[in-house]
């Protein structure tokens, strides 16, 4: 029950069409059963050996004793499996013992993981994130010494960005980074990092951590601003196997995702005093004063992460209510109520169906927003066209946001559902449901928050480049209604109809926004912007994937009609609620900018 | 942080008129001084210990070892503290011990108690309905024999209804009564009850136990469907100290409410053997078949309390995360970013005042909702007028679905926010709101699921006496909106067209469901429907707030503006969430009913 191995590969396929990556140079050596024999093998690992203890890890989560950090083996066998499979560089080159996987197929095998996992997932997950960022922007002998360990799977990675005081707001970082006097290539850090998952464990023999400081001016002071951040690498342990001045201050505890540590790190504090003295040594990562640059080149493939795993934890709760309401036998139907007749499974009443509707249409809307922006990558990176190549790119940039924050929100939803189909069960700790629902709910914070992602997408991807982020958009949706239209199915049209006017309306309160003259106001509702938008962009992903269903299978195939009657229910229940928030939009409401303080 | 006092006595005093109550008999001696005094002795009890050990018995919840259920000693002294104040018999007759307080003032009393502390609390409340049940049903000598003790508060009860197969299905229950030889008055039981909370436990001396069950027909077989239902009293220890032949089989683990033990019951397993035999010892309430029909004479109540408690989780959440806006400093605004300015707290961003609004939005209009329900059930017990009466009872039984949903949906939503107002400090377990988030859960569940009362709505209240429910409803929001455009307070007036408009499209909606000749289509977005009139209905309850305020306060205070500005925020971004749910109905949209098992 984590995914459909059948959706996967429609998607994979018949929609996003995987195959025609292998012409592509750097992808000539696979194939479609390569790509299967990767997903098989990434399906069997997290189905034995990374679901098993998915409960167990919430259950006994990590402890701190004030020296050690501890939890159940089954972590460090589930990761050791992975790293043996060769995961850790499934995107890898060759050269680097990599599978040379286009991401489009990295990320559906990363979708079994984290459907089974998403906590002992984080662990590895997060180390390919460091270790690609290190790849684009690290030294030679970086690579050489801090990278390879990690695609081996034998060290693991952190990303070191917030700390207690600058959590969105990263200019306010206050970690400080001074040249050693021995060389500018050495360190020493001093500061405290908050929420760093996986900061502290003993699941590798080291741990390499990429740290945003400042490095103070000549004055002695950090200059403000974001400008001022550098990054860095700080081991945990150093090359001469002394272990650096990094102190777990504690574990946080959470309301989900238990099984993986999340950790207030004190850098330079002292309690490991490296080369006999105070200070995390650490090593200058590019060039000064481009760390969150550098950082960032990882945030887009992070952000499709993040909402990767949202999508699959509302994919694999979507299954398990599936399974439930075909198994519970309740109540009759509102006509029909002999009360001597058997129960009906509850999957007979309408109530029921539409819940598991809506958790389908989020779920596989979500997963597949997922791995089309995954493809996007692979085009951005691979394509053999420039113009596709750039085109990717402006689409990417567009749907970040929306990949990052739109499963977010839906396939919690989605598991709210699941719990809602289950009934009292689903509340308790006995069925999954609850845990997913919990789990979920941090996706919503972390790697941007929901509200800075309606930032990103209002106030800077919508008016990036003269509007031509949104262009490119506008070209994609009008093209894939154009097609609906012209494939003479019926549903298809009437959809094509629907998508074109919202996305018009959305044009049009875009451009109303930035009439405004006044950059608080057309930012004031940029939340309901991203939500808004969104529901456009998955009524759009909807449409593919039933054209891609019409055009691939049978039309008396229950998975075809299941598509269609998902995207039907997209049109029907979720596109209208669009309509509502662009109107808000284009009236400029000041309700929220107008409230003040003191009248709460 | 538990509710703002300010705003229960302006809700209490300003709008619903609590004083005009005394003028009745049977609150001739109260005034709001005593109102006052009921309200201050909760506050303090809630505050003093309630509060304290909300998030010990989330942590440490009660454990059942096989024989003995332990808990923190602290509930204990929570509720010795509540019964010695007399809160157990708050609105019961002068006779009987009790306060005869309005339901209105005792519901203000619950919700600061809820708002401490949901799980203590339950045990409380679930005896207090247990009471109420008898003294509507039960012979002057049970009175006497039970309900007096649990007055005084020195024996608690429960309301066994569901069963492992039978939850929202009563009519499939198999506990089976056989009539003792000894006489018709006591029964043995045999049979499973799930879902109890409060069911075992040792805070009481006792516990007593009210218990769907039937009585076998002649042929020994049991009677199907409601008909067959009778209401029995079956209580942990018998009047000779034996302990009844009812045994813990197992607590349920739940995501929140952990304080409140939930249990599987098994009556007659013969664990325990009263009087030499297998068999749970009950007596028979009221009269045989009727035990459903009298278990409902509290379920309006019971139905406003779940509200109720919704609603405070949401209120108290939302204060935690106000609180935590006003201190927290983080960003600065998007037109005027110098990053050496100071951060500034996260209040000042539109998009967390949106947050917050959205959550005073709910909460104070949830609250709002449940006392005016409250207030109902005086008027329709108490006022003077045999129409005012009858008038408050239909209004009543409207609104009970929508009493009980609405907060449990939206203030579970404003949980979420507050926990999104915190960012990852609210995802932790050292913050509170993640709790109110798993305890507010439960409340879309119990006491009827949220797709029930959507059936309950739209099936038999919007349809009840030729539609005199829906009638009075109508009456009622015309005259709030003809007040309000009378008020010639612009944006009152603005309001009451929206409201008059939305309402008029509800009847029409109406009127098209009954007209589609088929129950099952009529009915087959039931949940929508309950979803739409529910937020028309609150829009109501918001515009009555914001005049009871024009009224009662002078323009420029900050309460004022505050209700006035969460207002208009419901209006401007609620209500018009209603249209497209309402079209959607209105379509007679069949994609729920039209979806097929094999399909999913």
């Amino acid at each position: 029950m984590l995914l459909s191995r059948r959706d996967v590969e429609f998607m994979l396929y018949d929609w996003l069409q995987a195959e025609t990556l292998c012409n592509r140079p750097r992808f000539a050596e696979h194939s479609r059963e390569t790509f299967t024999a990767a997903i098989d093998s990434a399906q069997q690992i997290a189905t034995e050996l990374f679901a098993p203890h998915n409960k167990l890890s919430d259950q006994q989560e990590p402890h701190f004793d004030g020296e050690r950090v501890s939890m159940i083996p089954e972590v460090r066998r589930a990761l050791d499996a992975f790293s043996a499979a060769g995961f850790m560089a499934a995107g890898q080159d060759y050269a680097l013992g990599g599978m040379q996987l286009p991401l489009l197929v990295e990320k559906a095998v990363t979708a079994y993981f984290t459907a089974a996992n998403m906590a002992t997932s984080s662990y590895a997950f997060l180390t390919i994130g460091n270790a690609n960022t290190l790849l684009k922007c690290a030294s030679s002998a970086q690579v050489e010494h801090f990278v390879r360990p990690m695609l081996e799977g034998r060290w693991f990675g952190t990303m070191c960005l917030s700390e207690p005081q600058a959590g969105s707001s990263l200019s306010d970082i206050t970690t400080r980074a001074e040249p050693e006097p021995e060389g500018a290539e050495r360190f020493r850090l001093t500061g405290n990092k908050m929420w760093i998952s996986a900061g502290e464990h003993e699941l590798a023999e080291n741990i390499v951590h990429l740290v945003l400081a400042k490095i103070p001016g000549p004055d002695g002071k950090l200059v403000p601003g974001v400008k001022g951040i550098s990054l860095f690498i700080v081991p945990k342990f150093l090359e001469n196997g002394e272990r650096n001045d990094i102190a777990l201050a504690g574990l946080n505890h959470k309301m989900g995702n238990r099984g993986t540590t999340n950790c207030l790190l004190n850098f330079g504090e002292g309690k490991f005093r490296p080369g006999g003295r105070a200070g995390a040594v650490g090593y200058l990562v590019g060039r000064q004063g481009q760390g969150l640059a550098n950082m960032f080149h990882m945030m887009n493939e992070a952000r499709i992460g993040v909402g990767l795993c949202a999508a699959v934890l509302g994919y694999t709760g979507y299954l398990h209510a599936l399974d439930y309401a075909r198994q519970r036998p309740q109540g009759r139907h509102p006509a029909a109520k002999d009360p001597a007749s058997p129960q009906l499974p509850i999957i007979a009443h309408t109530d029921v169906r539409r819940m598991l509707l809506a958790q389908k249409a989020y779920a596989e809307g979500a997963l597949g927003l997922c791995l089309y922006s995954a493809r996007l990558v692979d085009d951005e990176h691979t394509a053999d066209s420039a113009e596709v190549r750039q085109r990717a790119g402006r689409l990417l940039q567009f749907l970040t946001p929306i990949t990052k924050s739109w499963p977010s929100q839906w396939c919690l939803e989605a598991n709210n559902l699941a719990i809602q189909v289950h009934g009292g069960y689903g509340y308790t700790r006995e069925y999954n449901v609850e845990q997913f629902y919990r789990d979920n709910r941090l996706n919503q914070i972390h790697e941007g928050t929901h509200g800075i992602h309606g930032l990103d997408l209002l106030g800077r991807k919508a008016s990036m480049n003269d509007g031509a982020l949104l262009a490119t958009m506008a070209e994609e949706i009008r093209a894939t209604a154009g097609a609906a239209r012209a494939s003479r199915v019926a549903q298809l049209a009437g959809h094509a109809d629907a998508l074109d006017a919202a996305w018009g309306r959305v044009e049009e309160v875009t451009a109303a926004l930035y009439a405004a003259g006044d950059l608080n106001k057309t930012l004031a509702n940029a939340t309901a912007y991203l939500e808004a938008v969104g529901h456009v962009v998955l009524a759009w992903i909807w449409l593919q994937q039933a054209m891609a269903a019409v055009a691939s299978l049978p039309e008396d195939d229950d998975f075809r009609r299941g598509k269609l009657q998902a995207c039907r229910y997209f049109y029907q229940w979720e596109l209208p609620k669009v309509q509502p928030q662009l109107d808000l939009l284009a009236s400029l409401d000041t309700t929220t900018l107008d409230m003040q303080d003191a009248w709460f």
